[in-house]
């Protein structure tokens, strides 16, 4: 016997080893990660890896396709049957016979990323915590007389190291069975390296899961395929408890004026995400027995819906949850027509109003990753805001109220084809065009023509508001200005206040003073709320800005500067996020490494109560007006045209922002 | 301050405490075991103790009431709403004042000892492993926002030094309105010092729990005070399984020609188990919501399909368990209508024919807790053998058959009202006298006339063969003698063979030559297996012979030496076990640790498969005679009156036994 160099890339590990020794054995004694669920029996085909031929002078090695034993019977089989491309080999059976350098592709390896769309995001580890391992168990007899379960322990424990497991009470009745039907060779499924949660004849490859968002509105799923991370189906679904109130709050009324009805809630969210489940597995076309594992993530109201918990109490200061940490359930407990092994993980909750969603939203944003320091909004009902870096993280929920959907604005509707989502309004014949939904001619194409428009959502009317502040037609202090009646027939009287004629289709859709207050109030929520947490890290400006949720995907970042909904920042650091609450639940679905990270994370977050600081109420009367006392104004000439000022107050503002020395630094990108 | 010495009986633990240290205080310090479920409010009264008054030369100490703290209005308020007898006072309220003698009653201590009515049966420890505990919790509060679990949870910590503990998902839904309905105290149940299982508003003291034996033929349940460890009620069903076939191999057939039935036999036993648990609560007066803990013992077929499982595999060979370890399960799984925090433990198996219920033997008995070897003996429809001391176990089922049940015998019965249960046949007459079970009037008694007499059961069977050996109707191969027939009418020809007619009346009763094979084949097996273990053990005699089980407990221990069931040993230490397996169930009840240290014994125990062992077929054949190799006659003469002896071999026999040399030492007690 010689012994061979062996450098395995792209982990740069190096060893020597012996002809004859398996390349999967080298990597394991290496510690290279090479994924393999059949143990090493030529049938799984997870351990897949390549010779990199040629004189590699780094490594001092010159490694060649023929430095590995000839192509096996079993790879032969394994080929015929499943199919191994050219230059591929079965790092179990291929031998080392001279210098190798080996290449394991991704795919091969357990611990992969998933890298995100979304800019600026980290890549998505994948170490699920549900593994499958196949096994060899010995076949009873008469002369041990141990148990099924003691020698499919003995098993885990021989050929994986996996030792003190416990067992699934409904595995114990299929498993004689199985053993049986498998030849005593079945795969097992093994929670959190702890756990036999699952057993099937022979070899079983697939796991997947699913990550749930369960929003107020809508709730939404994405099916995962836990090995590679990838994800299969993606479904939304309205939640069902609309019917017992279209906000939390009246929700949570209906729970307390019909005492026991957070049954029927639970239930309704639970058939919800059954529904969901049996949709994404048809979508995917995939069996619904091979989901194994499930992570949710909701704000505290539906998060305790979700767990059949009265949510009375979140009504109400002190909004005392019943439980915080992180919850884990046998998936079927909540209903979910899966495998009756798979597990459902439910992110922690922060707070009485800042819950799973939040977590989830954090852990995909990661702020206490860091030295930057982040302002994350995910708005809904409430805005949630967090704010921080990796030395400490902020959390606080601002009472924005319904009106950034669309709720309690006479035109508003929520987020869906046919509602205007960008406005433009020109300064000076305050002549408005828009744009809907779905849709991306705007309404002075010609092409326009016949457009069926329904109503105007949250992002819409934020853009019509900060456009008719910057065609002057909204005063400083919020008022439609109705000495511009005679300017514009768009201008109209409306009692003893004005409106703004936005479209005169049908329905006509007029922006009135009432839906600027609404706007006012909230926008004042949000930004007293985000300066709180400012003032209370010590800092007055932010690196970046993220928002999250719908209303954050479709909002444009410079009119919410516009309008002062978020502290100022340089407006290309200020980003959507996506669903990051779901892109969370995603996180925990595929690695098991981010649930401890996100359960210490929170358990260090530091809670403001906004409904008991004084200062938030000075901060809240301070930020009704529009613009209040920061000024984007000028740097946003720079992305889009705007006609000349005509606010007065300019001067003030620009003296204040000399005062931060890095504001005027940033060029936008 | 000043310092006493206080000495508290009877752990005779001392220490010295200054003026105004609480009893309970003092006693915790010094490790002195005192109960408190309140944790020292005054309130559960649980901590009582006694001032032991007068000079105490052994403590060099005066002790006087006085030395106590003037009585408290704590206890006062006690003692005026559920009284406390003269002289007792609380632990937690009585402060020290001078030199003390204490004394702990034993409802005082934590952990006490349930004295057993058997003889040598070592007392039960009483440790539950469910403990409740008051708390006092934090309420919530708008600056910490934590949830009420978690300050449920920083109560057990700081008042009860309970830590990491889980909760029960169904605690979560009640919990908020418990907490706030009990003013923020409650009682909390803690399982294993590790769970939260339920929780009260207030104080709650009751904690009851309820031992199961499943049998083939009857389930019968102890409902037990698992702080007193007091049985409340006790109660039996026959088993409903019975439908699907009277013995075992018979239900495991149905299941096997019925695929999927087992489901039937599972819900049967359940439904059984449940209704048991409904009438210990209601004979006892106690509510079903109080009972918390379950332990349950069956063979493991009984075993097997309480637990859901296909007894299929158990039977034939290998007789391969699906699981044989303890298993812990929520009762409520379990179909049992009691508190939902409540926890079932079946005890484990030992082997495919050795179940739960010799493991509940084996606990009740205690064997591996001493020098002496005992040999116990559980006869079913197969016997379970026990054989060993604190060196070393083996246990071994031997396949008897039913006929010790009264089955396969031709006026046999189950042990019944009306059965006969002992037997006499005048040597000289050869007229026979009996009993029946529920009369203590013997049939030659003038009294006894009208009385009726169904059959007869297992011990009857066996004395009645004894007796006819006895009296030399039984030849030594065990044929009934045709020529006697000219001497009594009770002789009668059946066809080939002769019968003994024991009872003339309606219905007659005869024991045939069939029943007297039967017998021998059953006496046979068990006698091999118990020489089987014997010679494995390197043993010709053991110290004790404990006969457990319902025909342990009816049949004469002299009779079964008489006939040879098992090996020899002095009469006087051959005493029935009664019902051990349901003991050693209440025992596992009772006390957490019996709990490790049954299955700690359980996986040292040898196990010995005599289906494949051919010595055991060779032991078989020679243990067919009627005395077979053994000869305890002589002995026997000074026990009952018996007639000169007149089979011919004993002389061979007696040479063997001076071979032994304690045998004949020892005088019957």
């Amino acid at each position: 016997m010689t012994d061979h160099l062996v450098v395995f890339t792209p982990s740069g590990r190096r060893g020597r080893f012996e002809s004859g020794t398996t390349v999967l054995e080298a990597a394991r004694r290496l510690g290279v990660d090479i994924d393999s669920v059949c143990g090493g029996r030529g049938i799984c085909g997870r351990c897949q890896i390549e010779v990199s031929e040629g004189e590699h002078a780094k490594h001092a090695i010159v490694s060649a396709a023929s430095h590995l034993s000839p192509v096996s019977e079993v790879e032969r089989a394994y080929d015929a049957d499943r199919g191994l491309a050219a230059g591929r080999r079965l790092g179990c059976t291929a031998c080392v016979a001279g210098e190798l350098v080996i290449d394991v592709p991704p795919e091969s390896q357990v611990h992969r990323q998933v890298v995100r769309k979304e800019a600026d995001a980290h890549p998505i580890e994948v170490n699920p915590v549900v593994r499958l391992h196949y096994v060899d168990v010995e076949e009873p007899d008469l002369a041990t007389m141990s148990s099924d379960l003691s020698r499919l322990r003995a098993a885990l424990e021989r050929e994986w190291e996996l030792s003190g497991l416990e067992c699934d009470a409904h595995v114990l009745p299929g498993l004689q069975k199985t053993l049986r039907a498998g030849g005593w060779r079945v795969t097992v499924a093994v929670h959190d390296s702890a756990v036999i949660t699952g057993v099937w004849p022979g070899l079983h490859e697939t796991m997947l899961g699913i990550a749930f968002d369960i929003g107020s509105t809508t709730v939404a799923g994405h099916l995962c395929d836990l090995a590679s991370g990838d994800v299969l189906a993606s479904a939304g679904e309205m939640n069902p408890q609309i019917r017992f109130g279209e906000d939390l709050m009246s929700r949570v009324s209906y729970v307390m004026m019909n005492p026991g009805s957070e049954k029927e809630l639970t239930r309704a969210v639970r058939g919800c995400l059954a529904k969901l489940t049996a949709e994404l597995a048809n979508d995917a076309g995939v069996s619904r027995d091979d989901i194994l594992e499930i992570t949710l993530v909701g704000n505290p109201i539906m998060h305790h819906l979700l767990l059949g918990l009265d949510p009375t109490e979140l009504g109400g200061a002190p909004f005392a949850l019943a439980i915080d940490e992180a919850v884990r359930r046998p998936a079927t407990e909540l209903g979910l027509p899966v495998h009756p092994g798979a597990r459902a993980y439910v992110l922690p909750c922060i707070a009485g109003h800042v819950g799973a969603d939040t977590a989830g939203v954090i852990l995909s944003e990661g702020p206490y990753l860091g030295d930057e320091v982040n302002l994350i909004v995910d708005v809904g009902t409430n805005a949630e805001i967090v704010l921080g870096n990796r030395d400490q993280l902020l959390a606080a929920s601002s009472p924005t109220g319904p009106a950034f959907e669309g709720a309690q604005i006479s035109c508003g509707q929520r987020a869906a084809p046919g509602a205007i989502e960008r406005v433009r309004i020109d300064p000076l014949t305050l002549e408005p065009r828009y744009r809907v939904i779905g849709s991306d001619i705007w309404s002075d194409d010609p092409a326009f023509a016949g457009t069926h428009v329904t109503g105007v959502c949250g992002s819409g009317i934020i853009e019509a508001i900060a456009e008719l502040h910057l065609s002057g037609i909204l005063t400083t202090d919020g008022t439609i200005d109705g000495a511009l009646a005679a300017r514009s027939p768009r201008i109209v009287a409306d009692g003893r206040t004005f409106s703004y004629v936005l479209s005169d289709g049908e329905p006509e859709l007029t922006i009135t003073q009432n839906d600027v207050r609404q706007i006012q109030l909230a926008k004042a929520a949000l930004h007293a709320g985000c300066t709180l947490l400012l003032e209370r890290y010590g800092i007055e400006r932010v690196d970046r800005i993220r928002l999250a949720g719908a209303f954050g995907n479709h909002i444009d970042p410079v009119y919410a500067l516009v309008l002062g909904l978020i502290p100022d920042c340089d407006p290309a650091h200020v980003t959507s996020a996506g669903n990051a609450a779901g892109t969370g639940a995603r996180i925990a679905l595929l690695d098991r490494f981010a649930r401890s990270e996100i359960e210490e994370v929170v358990r260090r977050v530091e809670k403001i109560e906004t409904a008991v600081e004084p200062r938030f109420q000075e901060l809240f009367v301070g930020a009704m007006a529009i613009p209040h006392d920061t000024d984007p104004y000028d740097r946003l000439r720079t992305v889009v045209t705007l006609p000349p000022r005509r606010v007065a107050d300019a001067g003030e503002s620009r003296a204040r922002r000399r005062s931060r020395p890095d504001s005027t630094q940033r060029s936008p990108a």
